[in-house]
């Protein structure tokens, strides 16, 4: 899946286009239009201006993030969109006393005209020094700017501070957030329980891993006392649990602070069971016992321990938020890196963890292979839309074992619709399915043992000479950065390339990223891991997405994306070097790849993978009772080679064979 | 050439070993032993700490650079090694009143060690850490440690003072340098006359560069009303001239500050001819008037620019140095970027620049043609040596049209010794050549029309198989990096990989970059360009050196070198994308090919590639008369892929010929 990959600049070349009539607002007529759509934002405006004024706060700004920096987001967290109406998942809101202004991306410029009604106004550059630039209009010299410092990362509050400072304007933080001060019917916290995660699927217990990241903290240079954990998964890692907080993402809200000696879990402590207490071992205070904190107290508590003498607080600085980083003063009590060693522990996979994160991918080739072998007869008979092959699949998913639904809403794109960035199909812009449009379906699962994430773009009619050589280069860009070999220690991003370079040689090229860390039961998108420039090098143990693509605007897109697992592999002359080891078990469109374009090399892998394919999936499908799917698994994983390689030898002989049929015949 | 490319860890690898017995100074006898290459240090010690006395400096930093961060020095500049004794290209010393001690590399320590008298302690990790640590040490707190701020770059000044400072000592710039303040025989500014290039090989003349730069000064966001550059390649670029006051690098000693309507060119006034001055159109101060100031004021006359109100100046952080850095104040004066317009807009050649430039590797080729032809036949009879060998190309340089001299000092090395980092062969360390040792030899020319770098690497007699295995993959790199197609834009880091990809599918690497910018009679090394990550992105025009490589300890090294241009391409589908032309024109030792590792496509790329040596070179031979190296050069070029494509059908048809004269039996 791809979404967060993708350069915003992509995004703008690909937006939708506007002209949907009565469907989007006119702010320019009297009385304005508003669609059924719109949502009246004029009390909520009222109220916050309201709690602006005695505060001094000039204007006010509200991201749509929360406060683990999450890339997806609870509806409790939803302040972006409970103030303006908008429900995208990216933008900015500044509101002053008289104005109100929302910045979002070309992906949803249309949307938010529908959503919002006249009190704002859309602002189409969502770069820093256009929102800065918008408010040093609006905002007189020496007056307050404020925020929530929770809302906000190291780097973006420095890239506000820098010009608004520098601008004569107070950029001030206010750690009480005032959208939820005036939110009367806030969604509360999820009264799911949370969840431990069952010892089958575990290797090191949270005492392990606690000791483990103690041992960590000992050997750092600049020996911190304390690690503060601040990104959900961090903690749902540390602990071996789970919650469902946010859509998609089974976490739960929390922060941890281990020390060397103490460990302080801050959640919403009535969520915990008594069984959970126990198994945390939390009616102790010692080395092994997890102190349960209120989730509203972190502050103070952090505030407290870093008022003690000699302590050091380690925190990672690529999604730590601002309020937690602002109160770990003198600057000399704050150990920075890029991740935490919990993220990048995290990163790297126990055998336990390989090996049922592989199980979950077996589970989830069933699901796509369902839903690829239902298409090939459903939609020619002109019934299908994106809509209903998306429920499918989920429905699919489903069904396997230890299912826990989707890891992401499911990417479902005929035709044109696939070339769009970030598409998901809605009611209004669901294409029907037909023979004579490219499919791409990206979708994933969240398991108890793993998540997954794939990509499979199909054709069930005569595609155009265009789209197999575009698919077939595609393809190789995927095969060629899963089959490569690379010293241990190697950076993604010096690599990505690979996933390009059949592509490059014709002058096509994609422009998102080519992959990202996943795992067992996280987000889907796992962060240190990946290809770009700020992911951590690879060594043995990683899970990535590999994920090249080809869009061609209004016309079609594609993407080829498995899972593949780094691995040692033996090399002629020298030791320390990796390879990827795809663990996404579906077999590709064989009447999109044209053979001819591919290496010997490329060719040996795919029927490499196809063996691999039958060799597990095969038994799996048997097991499931499922031998309609099976033969058809068998059919799309028959030999590509075989084939290519005897009309090779034989074209290349040819000149050859006639020579000696001319010898025979003079010889009769 | 590699040098500047090592990475240390590499170099700490292969560097001499100790036990050359008397040869080195043994401190820990008494009296010490000090070998006849040592250097008495003990008056130019005492004499720079009287310096230090009265200025209260308790310790002085020496570093073994000069005022433009050169990659070369001058002998004027060369202060650590008058304080030291240590000849060496890398270092930096440091005194106190009691103690006084050198940093250097592990390339460097025996020659330390043999160079060095009994006052001065080596240390060997060059760390800015191992060198502060040391300080801290040494200096009590408050006290001052001294500098020249002309011989910091920004960051490495910024390093220091953030460790010194925060330990509460006084890191203080002096921007007269206490050693030359007692270096009595310092040698003077060369008396060579500066020189204008030639109209025959220039199509911008100095006041179009001029104009061009003051468009950009106008156009960029951030409007600098001046450039200042500091690195003498812009300022001999912008002028169209140069000089030879470093070895191997056609630079005089010079400054300029480029403001919108007027131009300060600071240099030794004395060396400028009536001819030159009116070339410059120096006796007026218009905007295009070229007015020539004293070497020595720029630093003041840089501060009453900046005292001027609404300037800002605009400098490269990546070269200037931290005296014209730390006067240009307050901060909002200041624009920066990581290298100047001068430098960003030279890095693209312009076509006569890249005419001239082929036409010098046309005749560099010649040279390099000879000397290996010359070693062929020489080397088997027993008499020639790394030495010789390496006078035999500068020799054959020097006869070819323009030629200034070896661009660098030529590595000839054989066997083990190639497996050196930096090494040139000694009258000491140079080894005899012989059939049975690989022979690699990296060598460049300087012409009025362009400067080159080429490295071969040769066998006389047999090679192993691992040696032609590593070779062919070295080769592959080369060609894989060369042929490869790219999106303008893409930068070298990103691509470079591919250099490096047969080797590391067979578990075999390299420890140095893979290229750097080279231009047109300038230094070997041509920043900005190139395959590092602080290098920019490759657009058309642009050159750069292609060398992967592979060194086996002890044993053999293997480098392949060419010179490329990137070039423009016409691909089936997209627009602006570019490839790499190689310019260098010298076939590589066919004996260490293995073809049947060769793709179709790499072998198709060398067949291409020897047809252009021979249609480009074999002009120019004939017009030199060197019918013997035609001859040679022909038989080095033939097509490889005739003898391997053919070899490659009868192999793969040979079952079905097999059965076909099985065939003809049976019919007779």
């Amino acid at each position: 899946m791809l979404s967060w990959l993708l350069a915003v600049t992509l995004a703008a070349l690909t937006g939708f286009t506007a002209g949907y009539g009565g469907t989007e607002r006119n702010c320019s007529i009297t009385p304005p239009y508003l669609p059924s759509t719109a949502v009246d934002s004029s009390t909520q405006l009222a109220a916050l201006r309201r709690k602006m004024n005695p505060l001094k706060i000039s204007a006010y700004i509200i991201p749509g993030t929360d406060a683990h920096l999450s890339e997806y987001i609870a509806p409790r967290d939803a302040r972006m969109a409970f103030m303006t109406g908008f429900k995208g998942s990216s933008g900015t809101a500044v509101v002053t006393q008289t104005k109100a202004a929302l910045w979002t991306d070309s992906r949803y410029w249309v949307q938010a005209e529908r959503e919002m009604d006249c009190n704002w106004e859309l602002q189409k550059d969502v770069s820093v020094s256009s929102i800065t630039q918008w408010l040093l209009a609006e905002v007189p010299k020496d007056d307050v700017i404020g925020f929530d410092p929770f809302l906000f990362s190291l780097e973006r509050h420095e890239d506000f501070s820098i010009i608004l400072e520098s601008n004569n304007r107070t950029f001030k933080s206010f750690s009480d957030n005032l959208v939820d001060a005036v939110w009367d019917k806030r969604p509360s916290i999820p009264s799911d329980n949370l969840t431990r995660l069952p010892d089958r699927i575990i290797q090191r217990t949270w005492q392990m891993k606690v000791q483990d990241i103690r041992r960590q903290m000992k050997e750092a240079p600049n020996k911190p006392t304390a690690v503060l954990l601040s990104a959900l998964d961090e903690t749902a890692w540390l602990f071996n649990m789970r919650g469902n907080d946010i859509p998609y993402n089974p976490f739960f809200y929390s922060y941890t602070l281990l020390t060397l000696n103490k460990i302080w879990l801050f959640l919403h402590k009535e969520r915990v069971t008594e069984e959970l207490k126990r198994y945390l071992n939390s009616s102790c205070t010692d080395s092994l016992c997890v102190q349960l904190m209120s989730y509203d107290s972190v502050l103070s508590e952090v505030q407290k321990y870093v008022a003690r003498p000699k302590v050091k607080v380690w925190i990672g600085t690529e999604y730590t938020n601002y309020a937690l980083y602002e109160i770990i003063t003198p600057q000399d009590k704050l150990v920075v890196s890029s991740y935490s060693p919990v993220l990048t522990t995290k990163a790297v996979k126990d055998e336990t963890e390989q090996r049922v994160l592989r199980e979950a991918h077996v589970r989830d080739a069933v699901a796509v292979i369902q839903l690829l072998m239902w298409l090939e007869k459903a939609v020619p008979e002109g019934k299908e839309t994106e809509v209903t092959a998306a429920q499918y699949v989920n429905k699919c998913r489903a069904k396997q074992n230890d299912s826990r639904g989707p890891s992401f809403e499911t990417i479902s794109a005929s035709g044109p619709n696939a070339a769009l960035a970030h598409y998901s199909p809605t009611s209004e812009t669901s294409r029907k399915l037909t023979v004579n449009e490219m499919y791409l379906v990206d979708s994933g699962g969240q398991y108890l043992d793993g998540t997954t994430d794939i990509t499979r773009t199909v054709h069930w009619g005569t595609p155009t000479a265009m789209q197999k050589e575009a698919y077939t280069r595609v393809l190789m860009g995927n095969i060629e950065l899963s089959r490569t070999i690379f010293p241990s220690g190697t950076r993604g991003v010096n690599m990505e390339m690979l996933g390009r370079k059949a592509l490059w040689e014709v002058g096509l090229n994609y422009g998102h990223g080519t992959g990202h860390g996943i795992g067992n039961y996280f987000g889907v998108h796992e962060w240190p891991v990946g290809f770009q420039s700020n992911n951590i090098p690879f060594t043995a143990g990683m899970f990535t997405s590999i994920e090249p693509g080809y869009y061609k605007d209004n016309d079609f897109g594609i993407r080829i994306e498995d899972v593949a697992l780094t691995v040692p592999v033996k090399t002629k002359f020298g030791n320390n070097f990796l390879t990827f080891e795809t663990v996404s078990l579906v077999p590709y469109d064989r009447k999109l790849i044209d053979t001819s374009l591919l290496s010997p090399e490329q060719l040996k892998w795919l029927d490499t993978y196809y063996e691999t394919i039958r060799r597990v999936l095969g038994p799996e499908l048997d097991r499931q009772g499922l031998s309609a799917e099976k033969n058809w698994m068998l059919k799309q994983t028959e030999s590509l080679r075989h084939t290519t390689s005897s009309s090779n030898i034989s074209s290349s002989s040819l000149p050859l064979l006639t020579l000696m049929f001319a010898l025979i015949q003079s010889v009769l």
